[in-house]
């Protein structure tokens, strides 16, 4: 049974998302908010076993300054959080805002690293020093707010992509790595991952980072009967085309190209503009369509970071396909989402999903979650609606 | 075993999907033409037992004048059909032409009855005469052409809809009412699902009409221990409503309106411009999205008639939904699809499927086959990919 | 020069756009806001003498109850107005409120009766003393505001058409018909138009009522030596009309269909979801093609109330046309403009081109502010950049 | 009057443009085909002296091989020539095909030189050979078909952008740089605008190439007495930008930002797809919306090689703009056009202007064209219908 309590530490916690987060429980809460967007409170979770609102710790760490209220009051003129909601949760952001502790900048790429505040970075020497911190803070958290369980959730900017034949292979050279700053391929989404295992907590990783998607670390979440998931939370574009590249499998509709231009304009679209950084996400996004189509279309998928949208979203999807004799048939669609406003909802889905997943002693990547990643572990990508079979399957069990 | 050849008798014969049926079971059969469209062609159907391509022949009613040859030139010119083909299948077109037999028109509504061709309907005393001379024609087709099986495929314009107050109750009512042409409710839609049943062939009804669509005719289905299927195959702007109103479901995203927009241009568009058709249409169409989304959002579909664009329907698709906290946010569609070449290989892929059923003596509505209809007998509509997991599996059976 | 003061009095003195005006000009006076949507600010009229800010005042007509305030917390929840807004001009909007005089209701239509408030109704014997009521009220603002000159704007919401037979075609005609309550066709918006020229007022038709549109009134504004102008606001759709339809023609592409679908959900799109309503609008979005193309393609225009859409008016065009050897091609838009915010500055233009037209003596329809209407009077409607020339040419004459 | 035989020679004669050029105007000449899109057909154009279909007489230049025919079944295989075409003309093709003369090529770039055919290139040694060479076979041209005035028109691919500071800057430096091909700037499109000087003829830039683009050149066109134009043709998406930000001015509206993505996929966008090139032609793309709005906004166009696409030209734009009291809003159009087709009435429109502007005497840059162009010479881009209006004043006169 979900007792006590259970911690939601984010990594990037005065982020647009974390502040959504933030906000939306504490509306929830007080009553003040609809269940819109919650996975997990319609009705194929009903009696699945799940902590309530207030059974939700909140804690994280942070590079940036600022204040959790101002980012509030930035996503209430961008119209991402309901107007008044700033003031009215002002004391659970102060609350929260105070415990936020320094996070840890390691091989970030100039992006993130031109947006860190130096007061909030934690120098280390080395990675297992960060990785010490890490876990430090973890479990002072988990004592002073005396949690049962604690999750802790990626959600801070996108780093460049980690090449893959750097990567140590297995456990004792992954341990091994950690003591050579200069030679270590790990960037901060891996030390934070490993610092969770430190700590013994669940791992969601909702961002493009690499975290725990390798082997060796794998290997380490299994050893340490730890369970993760991830990667690269699935809230616009790349939703919609887990709805709709199935459509045209199913129907043997040929897509011959799948182009989806995105345009956003808040940190994240600052950070993507970054043509290192933008890699990594563009790889997470292209994946998909083989999996889906069987066959891979010529696809092309842009990121541009247009400052006047702020937190919205806009894409703009050209599917050419062929039907019945070859004939050429088009499908367009434009999406304006809220960035933050999909993402939180999920980030609480899951810490939800994970504190079940702890209690049941899952260990290691669950691809049972896959239906919220864009680059699931543990499972291939697949039908948005075959992975919510599977989800909830797996959390009705 | 598929042994043996099984007709497929075509109400609407010389139409624009007709016409694309028969120019693709030629192409197919000699090669030309790659599986596009075709569902039962992908992976999962493999292995399953359905009849090849020469082993399908094609016979029907057509209550309207004109020739196949002309009709595949008209859709060769509007890019439906492939520059040639109308010359390279003409054979095929004549031989087909030649076995086409007149049509009944009763209550067919006056935007289909300007259509006909007084020397292609067969006039009719009562509704019983009507069954009968459907009956006796599916009858000289199996005969002639040594058929084991027959599907009758209901492909004519939209009749108007019909009270269902005044329909027959039971079995008794529904054959007392044949003598009686003034009162008698039935369409020539329900007459030839009647037909059918007497002549012992299964039936599918592509349109939005009744067809074999109320209680009386379905208990009269079960009795023949025949099966049906309809109603009104989704091949555009509805089959996105399948793949996409599950999404919203999934992700808790509150959809307050959907508007659609259709725009085509072929004779269905004309037919469809009438009131009293268009109304059998739109109802059609907005009844899926209260299944899939729960909650039944402000809802309004459009069909236009616009000339320029011949057979490809246009339909524009807005969504305004919510998410987390209420922020309204926003989805648009564009789709530009052939209709003719969406629906044929539908049609071909029902067949091959209804000869199964035939051969596996499935009786009265067979909602396995809900995933091509917009209102699916014998079942509620679901989400796409859930509809197609149950086809495969009773493919698969 | 534009010295004293001049009278803005608005019928519809509580709607969205009206208190959009109101909030508008109370920022502008206290240097908060750009001058986005304000045409007469823009360089073409940099010395064209133009009252300011502060020389504007406002007063109105309104048959609706309620408070300009709630009018203006419900377009800011609605995001037509700044965060804050409505507090931080509260005293402008009861100063404001106080002025609002009760309304006239003649033959105004079902759906905009309904919406009426009885203390916000004049009750009237017959036309002939709404026409006096009106100017009376107009007189006493002149009177009690010290006013030099007063533009009546007409923007109450959409009346049924009425039928063009039957309108008196002399102004003998017409000043007899005012005393028979029964035959006299004309509605309110007409009579606030000669309740205008007893005062010596001039009138702007921003909505797509009769009004002024008629020879018979026409003659009284000149012999009266009044200006008016109108009718119906090109804010949206048709103004984008207006832009790129002559750059079909310019091109010489042959438009076959241009169709245009409209959602909107505030008190303007519940009103015109009344097909009597209705039509008044639709006819005067149609006009506009044939004058701009030439050659009429075949065009259709819808207007549905979407709720949850409020102000932000959402219109999809299709145009499909035909370039070179017959080649079809496509163009489509989506438009997503705040109708309050797109209509409250060129209101605001009006009111100063009116009174430059009051002091220079203009009598009649002015032809010349044809750029400001989807139906305009005294001037074919042409291509919008031709009619801003004219409209500069006119203004700096 | 317009009395005689005009030449069109095109460098790029075997190009998607050029083929549908020679079929248009046997089309035309053969009294086949409607004038749509060809402006000089329509009606400010009546009465103005221009050469008739059989007075303009095909020729050019090709660095690749293969024939018109197969150019023309391409085209018409992609659905930009109406089918049957290519056979119907055949023999004119066959005609002009046996005419083409072999180009130059010279710093064209590697994307272009990838296409070229050894047989179909001249080999120079300098530069000042390749003028010669061009201008060799213009005069040839003429002389051979007895021609009044010939016009070039360059149709290539694009080149690379030159850098402006290696230009030379005045003629004498311009005439010095030809003897020496390992220092001289100049690209093909300029030594082609070099040729036509000496041979006498006028000049077309169709391209985003250099071509005639530089005050060196300009000069010498000058001391000629010949006309030139140019350059890059607007035709799809720039042709919309030109259509519709002068509303945004008009109205006051404030652009933020104007994201423009372009898929296309014929024998341009595989050039383009080559970075290089590209920027030649997203330069030529960015330049106007700074002209025709006053304040740049944030801006942005991409282009795509997406194969599928042929000759269609798929275009999305999104455009943010804030309206009174800076509330946000949004318009995003779509443009499916045909580039061949809409580029080659184009072509036949300046071929009969440029014939005119050399029986007025015309010399250099010629700004009454700038309607045709994305970024005209002799004239600042303006609002399409004030270009319009300057083009039909011009040549009226």
């Amino acid at each position: 049974m979900a007792d006590g309590k259970t911690g939601l530490w984010i990594v990037g916690a005065r982020g647009g998302v974390a502040t959504t987060v933030a906000v939306g429980l504490a509306a929830l809460r007080r009553g003040d908010a609809p269940a819109y967007g919650l996975a997990t409170e319609t009705a194929p979770f009903a009696g699945v076993d799940l902590p309530g609102w207030d059974q939700i710790v909140l804690g994280g760490h942070e590079v940036r300054g600022g204040t959790l209220l101002d980012a509030a009051r930035e996503l209430e003129a961008g119209r991402v959080l309901p107007i008044g909601a700033a003031d009215r949760y002002a004391d659970d952001l102060a609350r929260l805002d105070a415990s936020i502790r320094p996070g840890v900048l390691v091989r970030s790429g100039a992006a993130i690293e031109s947006l860190a505040d130096a007061a909030s970075v934690v120098p280390c020497a080395t990675p297992r020093e960060a990785v010490r911190r890490v876990a430090e803070d973890l479990i002072a958290f988990r004592d002073a707010q005396g949690l049962e369980r604690v999750v802790m959730v990626l959600l801070g900017s996108t780093e460049p992509p980690v090449d893959a034949g750097a990567l140590p292979t297995d456990v004792a050279a992954l341990d091994a790595s950690l003591d050579d700053a200069a030679r270590c391929p790990l960037r901060a989404s891996s030390l934070y991952a490993l610092g969770a295992i430190e700590a013994g907590a669940a791992l969601v990783n909702f961002t493009p980072c690499l975290g725990a998607g390798f082997r060796a670390i794998e290997e380490k979440y299994f050893d340490a009967a730890l369970p993760h998931c991830g990667a690269d939370g699935k809230t616009g574009e790349t939703l919609l085309k887990s709805a709709l590249a199935p459509m045209f499998a199913a129907r043997a509709l040929r897509v011959d190209s799948w182009v989806g231009h995105n345009l956003l304009g808040n940190r994240d679209g600052a950070v993507l503009a970054d043509p290192e950084h933008k890699r990594a996400k563009v790889q997470s996004k292209e994946r998909l369509l083989e999996s889906l189509l069987g066959d891979a279309p010529q696809s092309h998928v842009s990121i541009e970071a247009i400052d006047s949208l702020g937190d919205w979203k806009t894409a703009w999807d050209h599917v050419h396909f062929r039907g019945f004799l070859g004939v050429p048939m088009a499908m367009q669609f434009t999406w304006q989402g809220c960035d933050s406003a999909l993402a939180a909802p999920l980030v609480i889905d899951l810490v939800r999903l994970m504190d079940l997943a702890l209690r049941r002693g899952e260990k290691g990547a669950l691809g049972a979650l896959a239906a919220f990643f864009k680059s699931p572990l543990g499972a291939a990508p697949r039908a948005l609606i075959d992975e919510m079979n599977t989800l909830v399957e797996w959390a009705r069990r």
